[in-house]
C-alpha cells in the first residue's frame, strides 16, 4: 500500500473530497427520510425504504473502501507529528474522520444490510403489539434485535460490559462503570424527593389550560416564539409529523416538525421548542464543519441537553411565561386567562406515571434507569427476552411505586427497541445533567439570564450556547466539552439542585 | 478484460443491481430537485446545488465504470443471440441500460460539471436580463452556452446537422432531416389558418372568466377534478411552486406542482390538468420497470403529448365543462355562470401573441419553429450569439406578424437556452402531433370517448393510454411508439385536421 499524500495538508484535503461525497448523501438520505414523516405519497413507502437503504449503504461502502482506511490510518500515525500543517479544527476533523471510517469498518455492510431488514419487520411488529398489548406478538422479533445487538457488541468490541460497546455508540466515551454509581446516586436522590413530595401538596391547583384550538393557530402561537427564541427560518422550516423530530440537511437547512393535538396547544408549544432546541444546536455549529464528519452534535446526550435546557430550564421557568402568554393569547384569543405564576406551577408538579415521554423532570430519570437495567441485563445475558415483561413490571413498582396495567403501559411503549437502538436511552438522563451543568456555567457568566427571558431577549443566551458548546460539532468529545464549559466533570449535583429547589417551590413544607 | 457472467440472465440481473442504486441516486436528486422549488429554506440554495451536483456526479461514474461498460459491451454483443433467457421486456430493458451506458460515456465527468456549473451562473444572468430587457447582460453567458453545446455535439458525434446530436437527447432517433420537411409543412398550414381566421369575427365573445379566488379554493378545485380525471393521490401529491412542473421518483411517488393566480382559478387548473398528464404517464408505467433505466417516458414529446392530450384535447373540449363547471362552482361559489359552449370559445380563440407560454394552440408551434430555426443555425455555425436579437424579430414579424417591442418579450423569454437546453424545443411541437395522433386512435377504438369526458367517466380514456403508452415506459423508442399506438408514421395530419375542425367551429366562415 502506497504513501497516500507526501504531506499532512494533501491528505487532509483527500479526506475532505471524500466527507463531502459522503456527508451529502447522508444529507440527500435525510431528506428522504424527512419527506417520509412529512408529504410522502403513501404508497411509496417501500421504494422509499430501498432508496434510503440504497444512499446509506454507498456511504457505508465509500467509507470503508481503500482510500479511507489509507487516509484513517495515516491520520491516526502521523496527526501528532505533523498536525502544524492543519488548523486545530482540520486536525480535529481529521480525527472525526479516522474515527468514524474505524467504526463503519467494524460492521460490515452484510450485517448493516440485515439489522435493516430486521427492523423494518420489528416496528410493524412492535406496533400491532402495542395496539394490543401483547409482547408475544413482539417477541420474536425482540429476541432477533437482542441477539443482532449482542452480535453487534461483539462485532465492534469494548473493555468492561459488552453494553459498553452500544452506550459507545450514542455517547462516546460513556461506559456502565461511569453511569452505574451516577445513576444509583441519582436513583436514591430521586425516591427521596418523591418521599419528600408525597405528604404535601402543591402550593397551586394551576393546570395546563385545554382550549379548543386549530391546528393552524397553534402552529402559528409555537412558530412565533420560537423564531423569538432564536431559530431562523431562513435557514430552517417546521412541518407537521405524527412525532416531532428535527433533522438538519446543512447548517442552513435545519427542520423542526411538531404535532397539534386539537385542545392542547401548550403540548404543541413545548414540543416545538425541544425540537428547536436541537435545531439551534444545528444552525449554530460552525460553517467550517459544513460536509465534514463533524457537523454534528457531538453527542446523542449533548444533543438532548440543548432541546432539553429550552423545553425545561427556560420554558417551564416562570419568567419565560411573561414573554410567551401575550403570544399565545394574540394567537389563540380563547386561551383562558393564566399568570406566569399559575403556568410555572402547572408545568412543574411531580407525580410517578406510566409513561416515559408524559413524565414530569424528577421522575423521567427512573423510567431511564428502569431501561438502563433492562438493557445491561440483556446483555451480560442474565436477563431474557421472555422475562422482559415480568422484570419491568417489577421495576416500575420498585421505583416508581405503581402497578402496570398491560405491556403497552409497560414494557411496549417505546419505539427505540424495535428500531434495534439498545444503549440510547441513558443519553436522554445525561442530557439532563448536561442541560443542568450548563445553566449553572450560563447563570455564573450571565447572572441576570432570566431577566432576558422575562423580557423575550434570547439573543444573549444563543450567543453563550452557541460559543460554547453549539459551533464546536463533534470537534469535542461530550465529556471534554462539558469540562470544557463548566470547569467540572459530569455529575449530578446541579441537576438534583435545580430540581430541589422547583421541587420546594411547587410544594412549599408549610 | 473477463466475460463479466456466463449467461446472458447473470449479466442482466447484474445490470439490474446497478440500474437500481443508480436509480435510487436519481431518485433521491429528484426530490432534492423537488424540494428546492418547494419548501427548502432560501439560505440551503448553495449546500443544496453541492448535494444534487454529487448525487448526479456519483451515477455518472457509476454509468461509466468498468462494471456498467462490460455489461453494455456483452448486451450490445450477446442480446440478439442469447435474448431467450430474458423476457421481452428484460431484453429491452438491457438495452435502454446499454445506450445510456453509451450515452453516458460519449460526455466526460469534466464536462457534466463544468456544463452545471455555467448553467448555474447563466441562469442568474438570464434572469437579470429578462428583467432589464437587456441581451447584453446575457451575452456572455448565452455565447458560453453555445459554445459548450457545440462542444457537446462533438463530443456525443451526429449523422448530417450537429444539431442532431442536441435534439436526439430529448427525442431518441429524431434529425433534422425529419424535422425540416415536417415543420416547413406545419408552418404553410399555420399561415393559411391564421391568413383564414383574419377576415372573421369569433361566433361568440365568451372570455375565459377572471374571479376573485383563494389560492386555496383554486387548487381544491383543481386537485379535485384531477383526481377525478385518475391521477392517483395514494402515489402522488400537488404543491405549489413559482413555475409548474412534475417529478416522478417511483411510480408509487409522482409529484405536481402548480401556481395559482388571484383572479385565473382556470390557469391555475389548466396548469395542474397538464402536470397530472405527466403524472398519469409516470403512474401508468410497468411496475416491471421500477428502478430500471427505463421508468421513464419514451421522450420528452412523447411526455408532451400526455400532457397536451388532457390539457388542450379534453380540458378545451366542450364535453369536459360539463364535467367540470359544477366542480368549479362548488369550490369557487362566486364564479360566474358560464356554459360549456362559452367554455369552448372562450379557450380555443387563435390569437398571434409574443410569448410562447400564452399561446394559442394554433400558434404556439409558430414560437417553436422560431427557436428551432434559430438553434440550428447557431448549431451550424451560420448565426452569431450577437445577431440573435435581430434574427427572432424578424421571425416574429415573418411567422407572427408582430413586431417585438423589447428583449424581454423576444428572445429572452424562456429559460431553456440559459439551462443550457438547445434541441429541447421542437419536443414541444413533436408533443402536439403524438398527441393529435394518439386522439385519433383513441377515437377509433373507443368512438364515445368524448360521451365519457361529458359524463366525468375517465377510467377507459386512461385504461387506454396506460396500456397503449404509458405502461411501456422507455422500452420502445418515440417513433416505434407512435407506429405501434397508431399504424402510422409521424405527421401533422391529424393534428391539422383537428384544429382545423376547432377553428371552423370558433370562426365559422358565415
Amino acid at each position: 500500500m502506497s504513501e497516500p499524500a507526501s504531506n499532512c495538508r494533501r491528505a487532509y484535503d483527500d479526506a475532505l473530497s471524500l466527507m463531502r461525497t459522503v456527508s451529502d448523501l447522508t444529507s440527500a438520505a435525510a431528506l428522504l427520510g424527512w419527506d417520509q414523516e412529512t408529504y410522502m405519497p403513501p404508497l411509496a413507502a417501500q421504494a422509499r425504504a430501498e432508496q434510503i437503504a440504497t444512499l446509506n449503504a454507498l456511504a457505508h461502502s465509500m467509507m470503508t473502501d481503500e482510500r479511507a482506511v489509507r487516509l484513517a490510518e495515516y491520520f491516526e500515525r502521523e496527526l501528532h507529528s505533523s498536525a502544524e500543517e492543519l488548523t486545530i479544527l482540520e486536525t480535529r476533523i481529521a480525527r472525526v474522520f479516522a474515527r468514524d471510517v474505524r467504526r463503519a469498518l467494524k460492521v460490515p455492510e452484510e450485517f448493516v444490510r440485515r439489522k435493516s431488514q430486521v427492523v423494518v419487520l420489528a416496528q410493524e411488529a412492535w406496533k400491532e403489539a402495542r395496539a394490543r398489548a401483547s409482547f408475544a406478538k413482539f417477541y420474536n422479533d425482540l429476541r432477533a434485535l437482542v441477539e443482532l445487538s449482542l452480535h453487534e457488541a461483539e462485532l465492534r468490541g469494548y473493555q468492561g460490559h459488552p453494553y459498553n460497546a452500544l452506550v459507545d455508540l450514542y455517547e462516546p466515551g460513556m461506559t456502565v462503570e461511569t453511569l452505574d454509581p451516577l445513576f444509583d446516586r441519582l436513583e436514591q436522590e430521586t425516591l427521596r424527593i418523591l418521599d419528600y413530595v408525597k405528604g404535601l401538596s402543591p402550593a397551586s391547583n394551576a393546570a395546563v389550560p385545554r382550549v379548543s384550538s386549530t391546528g393552524q393557530e397553534q402552529l402559528l402561537a409555537a412558530r412565533t416564539i420560537v423564531e423569538a427564541i432564536g431559530f431562523n427560518f431562513s435557514a430552517g422550516r417546521v412541518d407537521i409529523s405524527a412525532h416531532p423530530f428535527c433533522t438538519s440537511l446543512a447548517t442552513s437547512d435545519v427542520r423542526l416538525t411538531t404535532r397539534t393535538a386539537d385542545d392542547n396547544p401548550i403540548s404543541c408549544l413545548l414540543g416545538l421548542i425541544h425540537e428547536a432546541g436541537h435545531g439551534l444546536y444545528e444552525q449554530g455549529i460552525d460553517p467550517t464543519l459544513e460536509r465534514t464528519f463533524a457537523r454534528d452534535g457531538a453527542s446523542m446526550g449533548i444533543h438532548e441537553s440543548q432541546s432539553l435546557f429550552w423545553e425545561n430550564i427556560i420554558a417551564r421557568s416562570e419568567e419565560f411565561w411573561e414573554f410567551a402568554l401575550p403570544i399565545i393569547e394574540r394567537f389563540i384569543p380563547q386561551f383562558p386567562t393564566m399568570t406566569p405564576t399559575m403556568m410555572f406551577y402547572a408545568l412543574n408538579r411531580v407525580e410517578p406515571s406510566l409513561i416515559r415521554i408524559e413524565a414530569d423532570e424528577v421522575t423521567y430519570n427512573l423510567h431511564i434507569i428502569i431501561r438502563y437495567r433492562i438493557e445491561k441485563e440483556l446483555m451480560a445475558g442474565t436477563l431474557n427476552v421472555a422475562e422482559i415483561p415480568e422484570r419491568w413490571n417489577v421495576l416500575v413498582r420498585e421505583l416508581l411505586g405503581l402497578d402496570v396495567p398491560d405491556d403497552a403501559n409497560g414494557c411496549l411503549q417505546d419505539i427505540h427497541w424495535s428500531l434495534g437502538a439498545f444503549g440510547y436511552f441513558p443519553s436522554y438522563t445525561l442530557g439532563k445533567l448536561y442541560a443542568a451543568m450548563f445553566r449553572s456555567a450560563l447563570l455564573k457568566a450571565m447572572p441576570d439570564t432570566f431577566d432576558h427571558v422575562r423580557r423575550g431577549e434570547f439573543a444573549a443566551i444563543c450567543q453563550w450556547l452557541k460559543e460554547n458548546i453549539h459551533h464546536w460539532g463533534r470537534t469535542l468529545c461530550p465529556l471534554e466539552l462539558v469540562e470544557q464549559v463548566t470547569g467540572r466533570s459530569l455529575a449530578e449535583k446541579d441537576f438534583l439542585e435545580y430540581v430541589w429547589e422547583k421541587v420546594m417551590r411547587v410544594y412549599p413544607s408549610s
